[in-house]
């Protein structure tokens, strides 16, 4: 029976039936449609992977609105399809890119986006996670998004799973043409640094899971090493059938309180300290597909 | 010029031409050999996937001396050879394990190990980071470790490339025949429940690249999926030409402190915003093979 428990499913997991507390994985699931928003489609991307996996990206377009209006002019030209992944980098980031380095501008298009890197606080609701944090004044939660603070501006914070925009030295050289999502442990020093467009929702485990890149900074040094994409399409463009419907869970609501309270202090039988305290990128917001019934 | 420097590698990163003050990759490469500690060949061991690729860890006998024990016992049985990687779950640990569920014990063994998860602080040197934690009343380096400490005792931190001993629900069920590392953003909830027994020094991009599992919290559903470990070796068993020879960054160093300096104000002409902050987890402690000359 002890060999059983040692090489079974329950290891290092909040997903026991031993638990004597609501863990995170039970707010989940037992959350009210109340503490879910459905986000708008024409605020999800499909990107569809040459071997057909798929991943499944909400845009962020309160924080950087013309990079984001750059990456949806960029989908409905399709300058995406047959795009490559040029760069996995361990953990730090995987990159990719539009079709071809030439590939032309569509219209409308802004060749040189201003630095979109924070924002008035001002006309968002911050909801604080009131725990130390070592790179901004306060960090906490803003329509379903982790971002830092300094009461003035706020700012995506990059965690684990945050879509950027690739750019030269100028900040205003990222103009959406190349992207990166972060793969490992949150690089916070990039925030304020780069424009924040979304965040990967479903389909990491295929984006994570790709040899790195043997050339510096994890870029594959052969074009042919290259994985390509079949196609971004934004959501509201597909028929109506066809879309997949995602849900955040709301940081305003009773069951992100929760789910924050469970994150930093662990009551899960496995645990025999509990920490109580959580970082910011150490509460990964929750989503799901909608469900249907 | 524009799309040249869109495209090429020094995206997102300190190794760049541009720096205007020393990057943490400067600091490194110019660290003087007195800032470098030789780990001793019985603290090393190497991990041999079966298809060839080499695996570095660093063993952490102050931490949970027991526990690595075990696990070197377990090492010169030869009890990892033929082992699997039973477990790839995204973000957060990839597991393995010996031969088989029922490899036999070797004898000097361990069966019920105590919780070793924290230590007196006293008999080790501990150096404060100096920035707020959410996890430790207090964050910083033991011995070229990440640790927590209250003052009193002392821990091991969870962060990304930690090794630790994989259990049941009683603390005392890890016996070392089967280990994780963390892959992903660190799990430091974690933190003084479960036995760390050492750290990943190279081949994370390996361990990391292997598909996810499909089951229940990344296992693997099918027995063909496990990834096979050709052998496991303490390099101290090495024939003295073989083995790798590795050293890290003394954390006591003045290059560590410049180090830590970097990380937390990053200067590369790159950023436009000194975060003026970091998290442990967030300095990995510099490893490096000797130099030959």
């Amino acid at each position: 029976m002890r060999l059983l428990s040692l090489f079974t499913a329950f290891l290092l997991s909040s997903v026991t039936a031993h638990a004597v507390a609501a863990s995170p994985a039970d707010i989940i699931s037992h959350a009210p449609d109340s503490a879910w928003r459905t986000i708008p489609p024409e605020q999800l991307l499909l990107m569809t992977m040459s071997n057909g996996q798929h991943i499944i990206i909400a845009l962020a377009p309160d924080f950087a609105p013309i990079h984001v209006a750059n990456v949806i002019h960029l989908t409905r030209a399709h300058a995406w399809d047959s795009g490559a992944i040029i760069r996995t980098q361990e953990n730090y980031v995987v990159q990719w890119r539009v079709r071809h380095e030439q590939t032309p501008s569509p219209k409308p298009f802004i060749e040189h986006p201003p630095a979109e890197y924070e924002r008035p606080l001002a006309g968002l609701s911050f909801k604080a996670l009131n725990m130390p944090d070592a790179y901004a004044p306060q960090a906490g939660f803003a329509h379903e998004w982790a971002v830092g603070t300094d009461g003035t501006n706020i700012w995506p914070a990059q965690c684990y799973g945050t879509i950027g925009v690739a750019r030269g030295m100028p900040p205003d050289t990222g103009n959406g043409k190349e992207l990166y999502v972060v793969n490992g442990e949150a690089p916070r020093q990039l925030d304020r640094n780069l424009a924040v467009i979304g965040r990967v929702l479903t389909g990491m485990e295929y984006l994570n899971a790709l040899p790195r890149g043997t050339g510096p900074l994890g870029f594959y040094t052969n074009p042919h090493q290259n994985v390509r994409l079949k196609s971004v399409t934004l959501v509201s463009d597909l028929p109506a059938e066809r879309r997949p419907s995602m849900q955040v869970m709301r940081t305003d609501s009773p069951s992100f309180n929760d789910y924050i309270t469970a994150r930093a202090a662990r009551t899960d039988a496995f645990f025999v300290h509990a920490a109580h305290g959580v970082t910011l990128c150490n509460v990964p917001i929750p989503s799901r597909e909608m469900p249907t019934r």
